[in-house]
């Protein structure tokens, strides 16, 4: 772990990030090839908080959020926090203050491979914030880490100016692949927005993507419970 | 895993299904012998849904939510679907655009032992479901499964036509029990009803359950805290 | 495990209980030297709860809940229930009835190292409850354990009459240590409100802790994104 | 959980069971369809056992072990005891005075959803066990539980009188399904052996299995890598 | 976590742990009560070791091993090195350069709620060490623990001077219990060689521990199969 | 997930991979300033091999192999495949007629995140191989995925042609730092010997790399039991 601070990394459009959040999580996660997802174990601290920024990353010693503080100075208005730890981290690395700090500074949110805490007092201030775990646990400012490295976070690796699109969990969507991913995107919503009309009205899934005939050719068969339960599925 | 669909298996009474819910989970589990419930992992997406329902099952791959599609078509009024993939998987495989297609058919809700994503839109349209994880990674649709045949889920055996009685978590009532289990359910609600009040009288379960007897029995003592640090106890 | 339960153990004062819940957890964790946290996996069962009172322990063997009867006998006014068991159980050891039964008794809530059941009943009747799992799964009433004695509980040892501070998680603070806690959060808690006004303010943690030469002295560099990109940094 | 121990259960032909094992665990999985695996928490607690044999099986309250005295008797030679727990549990259930009395009895070994005690003991012995912990610690006789109903192990229905195959892991083969599973599993066997000796001549599975054409068919791409890291790809 | 190092604690006599460890891990967990057990998750790092000594303990923060150097100064013959985090870790705190400084002490083994690395060569040493975890990832030492004071490990208690008894996986015994536990394992070892010829003769624990009468009293029925499976059982 | 094979790409040299195996991970993971590390969870599925080779990436679908059949042919003389899956999987995706074929080119050993199946037959031919998972779980020839791409395995970074190093665990180190770290490793092997030999003559490792100061600098204190005992330390 190099002890550097990188500065001035170059960030994808706010805009485009403002209309990947208007998407929604699923419908960028698809439209990136299921690419970017930062899995099931990131979730949200508070319900109901649904964001998209550039990322700012920082790798943090575990135990250890020293990097937390340096990394505030590298971020501004539209700026997501993402913070990695060198090795599993539980620990509530970033609480209330931090926040108060990254507000003041236009800071979107904060994603967060390790413990939040004070999750009352960040629901309250409606500072929104994602994490592995929620932990009281203090940390140390003892050992040097990066800032605006790249960072793997969940599986998920994230460069500084990557777009960070979160509500139930987060997805991260590298800079080069934002535009197309908002135009892909959005044509995708649109074709959903039909479908769901088409769900409402009764048609099913398997006539409106057209599935029956690929079922059929790879051998599913369809037994009356009767037949089946008197073993003619031997 | 046999490639085939079940249709039209006999189901349980809507009607003992809503009783068994109005019972509550807790009272449902202790009434059927303490079995049937599929653990702490499966938990509600949402809070405050409660809901009754039969079984529909289908099994997928791990990351392929085909069968989910040909299940729809298997369900109706009334209709719960229950969710199993060959071994284990968080993946998203159910969302809001399924949710709509069977909210269009009647079911009354989804039990998933595997992700669940799009939890707001969920939340907003009222679909109630339970799973064993939350996650937005999108599925294929490429390997077939069954419908309607037995499946495990977090530990329990299902059957199409089981009641599947849900709030904080999730039991299975096999169909041939649920007689039964209601009437067996409603007696211990009744009798619970009598104990709250002994309890918030202030009377304790040493007496209301008569337990002072066997637990002098089996040998347990009462020592002052005095006594126990001075090591009379030893 | 001794089956043995220890009478009127010596406690803190109630008074001193409640000026350490309004500092709140994280600021009582730090006060006591970042010890006694009970780990991120003690979590409350629904959200908002905020208490503090004197622990009654329960020792309990895994499936069985006998010994929390027992302890509710020992239990009054300002206490908080804590419970642990003899090996890994995750089971729903108590619910909404021996919280009725709590409740006539004045206790503030309960500390679970297992399983939580009754969760929207336990929310309606405002009954605290911090778990390491919610479950359904009922339990039998067959083995002796301890009421009263020292358990640990998620790595953490508590004894009876120790402080309980519950809110997004749980702090133990041994008897021993309580008024001086009680000194250290209230200054800390000053201290950090003068903080929290600089950081709204727009000043930086590197400032406001002083903490920039000793980054420069342990070596960490800056260096801009182009200069980075280019290599400089090998 | 039904206080009964079922006698005389219908079993599988031993001859069958030690076929099955001799074509090892991988095949037959698959030659039954890739059902009935118990999964890769259920591990050998010593390195080398490979065995098959019918199962007896046990349902025990966690932290109990009397079913396993109950159900030894029900024990003879061939037999495999599979011992399933009506929660989750780590404890230490069986040790070597059970295998002791299991080995004198012609069992063929056992399988665990628990944890297994005296490694070196049973490794010493030659009795064979397969779990899903390693545990010292011990367990009460205090619950009843039930032998030889049907239980669910690691998410597999295993009956009394069905094949376990174990060597690395476990798989369950239903008895109606053994005289398939061995017709299937030794085809299979042979097939593997052709295949592997064109494997060691140095062809490759893509020509083996003739996967070429379905895989250009779904649109697999290649691409040098020089093309590649010159954005060709994007 | 107060940086402080207690020197020469009291300690158990290392005649007695040698007696306990001739006894074995589980017979020696019997006789404290089924007390004081490191849990499934403390295991050998390379089999076949089997040790006892007295504890000297260490408390490290979480990445960070600069206790442990602190701690082998306190280490003498017949020790044994018991190693906690402040919060979870497994990173590899410990190796073989520290297994030679331990071994030139003639210090006996070590335990460690943390990883180790470096496993062949400390196999080739002949230096025992029992783990939570097998990780090559490196420390630092930056943050300042303790030395001899009481620790968590895996939800036990530990002080030092404590007798440690180690071979599948680790048990503490307090040291003023420890003469105690000594009686108690010796005798409880007769009577399971006793035990263990019975069993080899062929009776039935149901026999040598007298267990039918009490099952009959609670209810345990015996039903044929034939009857079972025509549902006489309802 | 873009169905693309990248063919030819450029490779670290193969006896800089020698010179690392030869220093081991823990040293080589130091010398790359502990980067690189692919965590606890990744294990040998037998004991005792120690490789070095240079990556070949897999990116499967879970549950489905196809992808390794492809990246056969991409794989030669000192090759080591390195097989990461879209989301988390446990099943087998390999097992000894891959390692056939893989033998048969001159690969060196296979690094999964996934289970690997076989584990006897894979001892016996001499394959090494480390995996999150051992399961004999069958798999699908389904999905497209990717051969040759950067892949994330365990938190950690790897692109073909890195060198991979692997005994107790795996490290990847990046192509381009490779030169630097056989620097860096060998300096610090011998740099430990030296080290090594005053450990075994007794010398401790606060003298050895002068901690003394630093601790007592940090407030690090030292106090008799006795004083302790007596509360002297409050």
């Amino acid at each position: 772990m190099k002890a550097v601070v990188v500065t001035d990394p170059p960030k994808a459009s706010l805009d485009d990030a403002d209309r990947l959040s208007a998407c929604g999580l699923s419908t960028v996660h698809e439209a990136c090839g299921r690419r970017g997802y930062l899995g099931p174990r990131m979730r949200p601290v508070w319900p109901g908080a649904r964001i998209a920024g550039t990322a700012v990353t920082a790798l943090c010693w575990p135990g250890d959020n020293w990097m937390i503080h340096v990394a505030v100075e590298q971020c501004g208005p539209g700026g997501t926090l993402v913070v990695a730890t060198n090795s599993p981290c539980s620990d509530g690395l970033f609480g209330e203050l931090l926040a108060t700090s990254l507000g003041a500074r236009g800071v979107r949110g904060v994603v967060l491979a390790c413990g939040a805490r004070d999750v009352a007092e960040l629901q309250a201030m409606g500072f929104p914030a994602w994490s592995t775990a929620v932990s009281a646990q203090g940390s140390v400012k003892a050992t040097l880490g990066s800032v605006n490295g790249p960072v793997v976070v969940e599986g998920q690796l994230v460069h500084p100016g990557d777009v960070i699109v979160a509500d139930d969990g987060v997805v991260c969507v590298a800079r080069a692949d934002v535009p197309r991913a908002v135009t892909v995107s959005q044509a995708r919503l649109e074709r959903e927005e039909r479908n769901r009309k088409r769900f409402q009205a009764g048609e099913l899934g398997l006539d409106v993507y057209g599935m029956r005939g690929e079922l059929q050719r790879l051998g599913l068969r369809y037994i009356n419970h009767r037949e089946w339960a008197a073993g003619e599925d031997v």
